[in-house]
């Protein structure tokens, strides 16, 4: 089942710098083993912002929420969730 | 190059349905043409909505606004377009 | 699977009577299958507006969709869906 | 009588995990003994968000602000509470 | 129990004027016996606007939402609903 | 003269116990003054925020001004003022 | 007492242009009466729109409103009013 | 002196298509005499709307409300204007 | 040429008295020296806020801009510009 | 290919002077540097505000993202990018 995630990240841009890059190192680590396991099969760059554009495919509702609450950015993140169907034009 | 495209389609239910049925039979037409040639690769239904959420992949933003203002139905949508770049995260 | 749904109906005042009324008649046979079927658990009245606020416990988002979609009043309601997940303090 | 009831939580992502464990650990003591008590029938997670949508059951108003604001976490939410009544559909 | 309720009026300019006057005269009315039965003891005008902010004074939820939707001008009218408690500063 | 007022108060969840408590005396002090003189005939809370809706009966804009910013915690809140006027069908 | 007076205009573009004139020739007529009375003491048009920015001064909120609710364009109008006090900086 | 201005058009889609065309002739000559005369040194399209970004250079604020209050697609337009003034980075 | 600007003040409350006092005093000294020249002709506080509807009389947007950005207390505003045509009724 | 970019700078108040004419000094050396190279064609203050609105030529998406993402004020502004397609009117 499929889902528009969108995520904006927060960080304060005084946080050292070592802590900010093990959050995201950690965040990379963690957000690519779901997309090997084709939970999270599409990420894009907002172009001009600190956020991005995501689809997932989870099984349900608290599936997608247990894999977003993990994130090692989900206390810096704002996050907007849509539910998505199928479209009848697509092929 | 990849932009992400909502539109929110607001037909008047009070048109007729055989003008009504005309436009989206050539917005389906219209749709699926472009998705063949890989320009629209995907569209998902905003579930509750007589809306979507695409992704468009094209040459430039010349190409992208041609494709979009040439939709059938682009004289009763609300198109937003969001550009994106490559996620460092992304496999 | 929960989904939190508010629906906004917009019914513009001039409609005639013998249409509106028959228009609610049909939602409202509809809205009562979907909760006899456990399907459309809640419904609530927003005090002081044409709208409401529902909870719909379906199998997937598809069927969500399609369940909203053909509501009678779809084409003049505004309808906003909220994925719903376990929350850790339900009992 | 029936409210809706949405919140938001903004702990700050710098606050002692100690200090945050206590509060939330305080809350889910609070909210369950509602629970129990039938005043707070329903609880969900916003998938994707440190947030809730609620049903309350209360006498009145001023039981409803009480029961709020002696929230632990009150301090770090944001509340929006919507007055429901019976919908003419429900069963 | 008090609730806050702010009505905005759009009633269309080209309303014939008979039409508009007597809908104006029903509410008018309407609004009066209610007053007088001690369940609207407010009602001011948004200077500028054709808007009010009142206080009803009622049972519970489902009189207020009964008493506003058999408003005269419901059809034309946006109104929103805040539920009031007792201030702890009031005299 | 009179005007509705709405405040939002944004304490610091942070702020010592003690500066809070002062402040809210103090608040409280000056607000019953201000009731007592008839020149702040209504309060009510927000149920589950807080916020209240005040009336104030003022003999200008001027005067309305002084006493608002004067209120010790005025620093802290976001305040909105809407002039009313007689409204027609007032009794 | 001074007011700021932002009013929005709305008039459909195709109103017969005979009615439109009309209506905007007593607007001019009315508005500058009261401008000559001192009622009215600025106006300013909004550069690229339809609207204006203005002071009034009145004796009160309901002279206020009796002014403005008289606009010949008052049924097209969006008005928004900000009640004005004397700043201490004023010379 | 430089100012942005965003066009946003509505026309409505079921205006005779004669009509519409006429309009955007006339606007189209309107504009390029303008930018003929360096008045209306850029236009943009934004890709996916029926709207532009601009920038003209005026004499001053009454040239520009003259020169946009003059264009033919003025009554369907949604004009909304920033004045520029020159960076410290420009080279 | 005139300009609308509207200021809104967010000084931090926990801000020193003193440092905040000097900043005002710089303030003050600074606007009136421009009331004097006569380019800040009008400013109004608004009532219940820390802010302020001014309009200012400048040569073009440069001036606009080093005048308020030379303001002693711009680092803690949110300034907004709107650009002032004349007004065809005003006398 | 042509981006419309908007930037607003929320430089905290009370950043040390020597920190904020550092990263100032870093961002000017930057932006002109791109500007020389022609990726950055027009920058413009927006007049009673920290924030430019800017238009760059860049090749795609990615590099537009790769030059706004390396600006040394980055971190402390919000972005906001829209795509930019010829327009018909243009010479």
């Amino acid at each position: 089942m499929l889902f528009h995630v969108t995520m904006e990240v927060n960080l304060p841009p005084d946080m050292p710098k070592a802590e900010a890059d093990d959050i995201k190192a950690r965040e990379k680590t963690y957000a690519q083993a779901l997309m090997r396991q084709g939970k999270w099969p599409h990420i894009w760059r907002v172009a001009g912002r600190y956020a991005n554009v995501s689809i997932f495919d989870v099984a349900d509702n608290d599936e997608l929420h247990a894999l977003l609450s993990g994130l090692p950015l989900f206390p810096w993140m704002d996050i907007q969730v849509t539910a998505l169907a199928r479209h009848p034009s697509a092929l």
